[in-house]
């Protein structure tokens, strides 16, 4: 199982709505509500190797999504890129309007990633 | 069965790396080189009506995906933003190595979606 790391909570964002509900749940209260197996254990209703093995297997689906499409990770290079040229624009000494329509492009980019 | 159409070519390029590869080829031969139902099972060594049952079960399978998951129909409305960014930058009269800078990050974010 992976530690519990900012790495799985942007998988679990990006690619969560594949798991099942379940799975989903688990993985919501594990990596982003921060509770122990022993919690969601108590929470669900099985056992703390049943949280154990839920987790694992969601943890698999998610790295291998990402190993098949690297979704993720082109949407971080592209939100930084959107990022960039945003502070760009914000500085630049462009006409009123264009500029307006260009620096809503970018946060459109920034918050579509 | 999906007409031969463009969404579907486009959620194979998108998805398709997480198909089977067995169902990759067969999808490929029907959707992007245009192979009939018979010349694919040919190919293949299965019946025609396999060569249907796999293309049906590879398009639920990508359909799914983008149902769950909106990512392919993202990338087309955040490449539609970077192109018009890319085209107001280019009319744009701004000091030469920003605006250098600005349409290379909005090329990488044409091409990374």
């Amino acid at each position: 199982m992976f530690e519990k790391n900012l790495e799985m909570s942007f998988l679990l964002d990006f690619y969560g709505d594949v798991l099942s509900e379940r799975k989903r749940s688990v993985m919501t209260m594990y990596y982003n509500e921060d509770l122990s197996l022993s919690e969601i254990a108590d929470e669900i209703g099985i056992s703390r190797q049943g949280v154990r093995e839920l987790i694992k297997k969601s943890e698999d689906e998610l790295t291998t999504l990402e190993q098949k499409l690297g979704l993720a990770q082109k949407s971080v290079i592209a939100r930084e890129c959107a990022e960039r040229l945003k502070a760009l624009l914000t500085d630049c000494e462009i006409d009123s309007p264009v500029k307006s329509e260009m620096l809503a492009l970018a946060e459109a980019l920034e918050n579509n990633t």
